[in-house]
């Protein structure tokens, strides 16, 4: 148990360097620095707000040195001065598997993988309001992927409080990052993803362990957010202020109104951008309390999902739980909202 | 009963010059002419074709003329005449409703009206492989729209031939129709229908009529088909191959294969365009038969709808069931589907 943590963030990429910035903010955290093998403007940028730049390796230190990068030491070099005690690995999928073999469990650093590795590379894979007891002191947790934590959030705490016999997903996904300008953005189309049930859905298994979920998911010709649709089926009969009562018990799950001009992922994204988060961040999952609807046994819902940053506060909120800072779930989830200025009512 | 239809199509768009160069290629179907308002280009390739050309109003008349356009007469005067039997009214929604009560009741022709017009002002709504039998003879018939005639003819034949218990749908349709550039189109979006359930549940059941289905729809950021997921639990277990069987027995609908590399709405729209149809068209739904999973009592199904052509087919059928120029639905379907090359395997 400790009461501090010493955090390295490797990967300084879509979530990566939220997680740096959001590590920042905490009273009980410090950055101690980036790890990556990129010298472009991303790099250049963290070295210029004053954040420590680590190599990936002495061959990606002498490069990034020759551009121009300040690089403090390797990574290696680090961990093993034993001045981290916890690494968030933001890297892309199977990197940090072979990370955790190559880096941390040879130096003995607790590490936080993304969605992206498999769940059986961890100790535990993690939403922080379904699970973070069951986090409590293991050495490798996965925050699941945007997709997964934005089922788990919704769907999670009416499976809880109410019972759901079967959860029917439906998933259109932003194409593309922002950021990517190579070859995996799509025009013009939809694209369905290649198995049925979509890994989504299986994923929330992780966490959510006696959920009976399908999901089937789709690439959309955009690049802003993804939108689920559910059909949720429950045990009994269920009314519609039940639900929003749970929903509304429910942290970074936030209310919002289709009549209010909430009326796509364009419009979520612009009031996103309009709460002066950094980078226009939207940490909550906005479900449409309007476009709700119960019939009998079967709740029809829509939400959207801010795939660069719902899993930010995650991250944060299992540094707590692998290292045990802090015991009550509550406790670190309002600590973690409070610094990002995460909030029930959005508008 | 007749023989032969004399057919007007009223709204000469992305509907009506379909069916405009379906009814040509009948030999029980003689094309009057087309009645519009518009001067535009595609009037004028209507024209340039060798279809007589029909002004709705005496205003409409003379502007069509002043722009070059020779126009036979006024569609009134048509109809009064007694050389139409039946109207394919494809005009902008509402408008239909409007001709009915100032055209076609005035001057007893009967008319065929698409799913943009309320069921409630026409005799029956129709799917030619659910309910042609029930549209014999009836004078006002309703082609369903795209998104509900796939699902009456993608489920309707699953829920006839096995029972379903209910069928949950989700649709991301295509923003707006291709030679749209006014301002409907939405660009890096995801939109949700402004109603739980969309109304193409609804829709569906008024042609078959005891199915349990609710769908959400969605306007995804392409113009090109619609795409649809189906959740769908019967009463009983099912396996994959009585679904095959099913679907391989059902008119206007095709397997494809992801594997096939049809991986999007954009491959299937590049496989139509390479069956060397009018425009491109694609008049089957094409569903994906490796995307299908099943389990237990529930199926799993992904297909995809050419938004600009299903109802072309629909609608011939509607003429023939109208009039009672045939009396046995295969046999209108048969006729329909040779002339136009629909096919059960599209590759």
């Amino acid at each position: 148990m400790k009461s501090y943590a010493r955090v390295l963030v490797m990967g300084y990429g879509v979530i990566g360097k939220r997680v740096a910035d959001a590590v920042v903010l905490q009273d009980d955290m410090k950055l101690v620095g980036v790890g990556d093998v990129s010298s472009d403007w991303r790099i250049k940028l963290a070295q210029k707000k004053g954040i420590n730049v680590y190599a990936v390796g002495n061959d990606a230190k002498e490069k990034m040195e020759k551009s121009g990068i300040k690089v403090e030491d390797t990574v290696e070099s680090l961990l093993k001065s034993g001045a981290v005690d916890i690494v968030v690995d933001a890297t892309p999928k199977d990197i940090g598997a072979r990370n955790k073999e190559t880096l941390y469990k040879k130096y003995g650093v607790n590490a936080i993988f993304q969605g992206g590795e498999k769940a059986e590379i961890v100790d535990v894979s993690f939403i922080a309001q379904r699970n973070y007891r069951e986090a409590l002191g293991k050495k490798f947790i996965r925050v699941v992927s945007c997709n997964t934590t934005a089922i788990g959030r919704v769907i999670g705490g009416l499976h809880e409080k109410i019972g759901i016999k079967k959860a029917r997903v439906s998933i259109i996904r932003r194409a593309v990052d922002v950021w990517e300008s190579h070859s995996t953005g799509i025009m013009n189309t939809v694209v369905p993803e290649s198995s049925i049930p979509s890994h989504h859905g299986p994923d929330v298994k992780t966490v959510v362990k006696n959920l009976n979920i399908v999901t089937m998911a789709f690439k959309g010709s955009h690049n802003l957010f993804h939108m689920h649709s559910g059909f949720i089926e429950f045990n009994r009969p269920i009314s519609k202020d039940e639900v929003l009562n749970v929903l509304n018990a429910e942290p970074r799950v936030s209310l919002i109104a289709y009549k209010d001009g909430l009326m796509g992922l364009n419009s979520v994204f612009e009031l996103s951008r309009d709460l002066n988060r950094p980078r226009g961040d939207l940490y909550e999952v906005p479900v449409w309390s309007d476009l709700m609807k119960v019939e009998d046994n079967e709740l029809y819902l829509i939400w959207a999902t801010g795939n660069e940053s719902i899993v930010v506060p995650e991250s944060i909120d299992a540094i707590r739980a692998s290292l045990e800072i802090e015991e009550e779930p509550e406790k670190s989830i309002q600590k973690t909202d409070k610094t990002l200025n995460i909030t029930k009512s959005l508008y």
